[in-house]
């Protein structure tokens, strides 16, 4: 029977300590001890919060929080013990990472994991149960295989990439370093690659395979296909939320951010530093440049060469309300030309 | 080798024993054996069916079917057995669960799960093979833990709830009791929470939780993430069909049922006796009171304040038609305008 | 430990035998070595490339594949090996097949997969790792099951399919012979029944099946629950994307594609050859003809009794200009109605 590591449950720190990882000016008790982080709100004595969003200023003089990191322009709107940055939401991003309590997914190799002879697993790697790991797979140093994944053969998943339980990776695909991918993730199946022969599908079999950089953050249950001649590729740093689709051949320039259920089609090209929002839509083969935004629920249906943000779309009403005009949504054509014909009749030597 | 219990088929029930069930009005053979139940046109003999939607009246003459439920109004179409219920559509279901032959996912600990030495698993609930139970993770009386299923440490799961195969749940998550869960969905994932340094995106830590009350379903592959700072919360009685995506911070109010492909974003909080369609897309923070229903495919991006029906979205149309108009929609500003114009030029003096 | 076969490398074959292979016109060396498939931009000597698209005939002249297959209109644009076929493409995919190094998903029964006592594994099929089989499933000949998949009770796989890791086929589903299942593919969850009782919700237990036919091929992450009283139905050679949802009762005819993210609803029947596009919707009950093709993001919400393309949805723009243009969606009819007002002030007699 497995026996676990306990829960990694954080030490307090002291305000004065955390004040020097943030390289924050403390104003206040140094001495003070800190076990947790918790919004302004819901903060009890002995958690610390931060002002980010200033539509919460008012809840600063009701906290019950034991320090606030905040914006040195706030100072004065609260007499508590202060740690004072440029950016309180990054300052809060920082210390989440010494707050959390989230375990390992694994640890040392465990006996029910399998794995292939000839797969390299580094001393340092571990391989929850259930993991398997097949022929010429390389686990590098540090990296955490949760229960009951799949490493097909011939993956590479790089030092101190984490794994949750369940990911599913196929052969040939290769993940940097430092990558966490949340469970049901799929890496590496076919792209959706088939030929009509005047009667059915014949399958176009998928000899690419996938890159994916390093610091790369894949949401539950994304999928991303290999590709059908040369490999998808994900850039460095690139963030992905849950139920993400990235098909064939796409490319996802580094830090880009794709919000859950968006849905990437084969070949196209997204550039750096881009935000897609929840549930958009990007069509095949085209090519967005650096910095480009979508809201949600948008379609890409054509590259985008301008940075900038795009929407398409239209805005939620009552449902009766609604039907009327979506009924005159399929006379718009004849609408607009109707109304030319009016102008016409206004200025009929035009 | 595995040797599973047979499939629980269930064992026959006259006319009778059902109509004590439904407290229903039997007009008919009380000793008719029913052996399942199918629709008005699939039924055989030896099968019960049922009328709900007065479009599927015209059936009741030809139906094989050894009986059928139906609301009194209706009694005289139909000469064969009678079961007189005010609620046809519910008395079915009730039925349902009488004539279910779906096994068991799990009997007994199987020697292939691995479940840690300090994790407490009661002694009627059940773990399949290759489930994997962490550290300090409670299955509660009845469970039923799949094959594949990952149950993570501290991890609550109460009496008489159903994880199907190679579910994922992550550490500290509460599911109450007689919840379903259906395959590959995950709980507990980290909600998607990245603060930018101006470079790349630093991660924010989930150190939240999730807490799912009692009675509810979770669809195949729904994924639900964990709180930034406080927990994500799921209603009792809540419904979520397959693929529906519930961000970090979300609440789902009691009873609200939410179709598939839907995707409600972080912070959101869905009232009670909500209907969310297929593929709705709610943005991050706002609000929808009880009550409220919204149709397929709208993004709902503001606070709903007020019970009734919502929709965004246009149309369905023959793609050439379809495309001229489409193309109007980015006029539409500048008809609006130019009607205006018209109207002025008809009416000067306002 | 396991020790998987070896990647299975393809040989390398000669133009001669590929042309002969795709019955192609050879013109060049016969004994040309060709040990893979490439773009035309992306390929080295030795490797193989093709032109199916006119759009890349400007790569001809610079490639250094070691041939190309190519229409023989294009034949004089190219001065390598060609070899002539009427369908460049579908010689392409035909060819995929042989170089294609993807390896077996298991191979033998392993020793850590668990097989029920009753269940029918045939002798040449293969069960992988962790992967579970319950009783009395059937597991036909050249059938291949992946690490960490379950297999219900009473399931039957047919021969030569392929299940990929951590796939999930719930009892009682039958799958016709050379299919291919992604990871993380459900078949046989319950479909989303649910009865309102005045307060909450009542199960309808799902009684029906799952039937899937020959040569079906289904996505990682794709969705098909099973059916309330009949079963839901796939067609031979329907082929079926990534992250897609089909709800209880959907019937989707022979050679049909569905590409990813799309979500069919409860009892919707799509005809033969049929084409959804990425994240369409199709709302329950109604019926597509064969030989239907709707774009992305589209919502069919009525019957298409007429083949051909449909669709809906707005343009994409810059968001300031949508902005503009979204605000009058909710004043089209009023916009409508006040053209009309003008028209009857141009005409009064009318």
């Amino acid at each position: 029977m497995l026996k676990s590591p306990p829960s990694e449950t954080p030490a307090p720190q002291t305000l004065g300590e955390l004040a020097n990882l943030l390289q924050a000016e403390l104003v206040g008790d140094a001495e003070c001890q800190i076990s947790g982080l918790a919004t302004l709100t819901d903060a009890k004595p002995g958690q610390l919060s931060f002002l980010s969003n200033k539509h919460y200023r008012k809840y600063l003089v009701s906290t019950q929080a034991s320090g606030v990191i905040l914006h040195p322009d706030f100072a004065n709107d609260y007499t508590g013990n202060k740690l004072l940055v440029a950016n309180p939401y990054l300052a809060y991003a920082k210390l989440s990472a010494i707050f959390s309590h989230a375990p390992r997914v694994a640890s040392g190799i465990h006996p029910d994991a399998s794995v292939a002879e000839d797969a390299k697993v580094h001393l340092s790697a571990s391989i929850a149960a259930n993991a398997v790991i097949d022929s010429g797979a390389e686990i590098a140093a540090g990296a955490q295989i949760g229960a009951g994944c799949f490493v097909g053969q011939n993956t590479i998943v790089g030092a101190d990439t984490v794994l949750h339980a369940n990911v599913s990776l196929y052969h040939g695909v290769v993940v940097g370093s430092a990558c966490l991918f949340h469970s049901q993730v799929v890496v590496g199946s076919d792209g959706f690659g088939f030929a009509p022969d005047g009667k059915k599908w014949v399958k176009i079999h998928q000899l690419g395979g996938v890159v994916i950089g390093d610091h790369v953050e894949l949401g539950a249950c994304t999928t991303i296909d290999r590709g059908a001649l040369a490999d998808t590729l994900i850039g460095d740093g690139v963030i992905i939320d849950n139920q993400v689709q990235i098909a064939h051949n796409v490319q996802i320039g580094a830090n880009t951010a794709i919000a859950a259920g968006a849905c990437i089609a084969g070949s196209a090209r997204i550039g750096e530093n881009c935000t897609l929002s929840g549930m958009v839509g990007v069509v095949g083969h085209i090519s967005l440049v650096d910095n480009v935004h979508v809201t949600a629920l948008s379609l890409v249906t054509k590259s985008i060469t301008t940075p900038g943000s795009y929407s398409s779309g239209t805005p939620i009403d009552e449902t009766a309300l609604w039907r009327k005009n979506a009924v005159r949504y399929g006379q718009l054509n004849s609408l607009a030309q109707r109304l030319k014909v009016l102008e016409k009749l206004q200025a009929p030597s035009e």
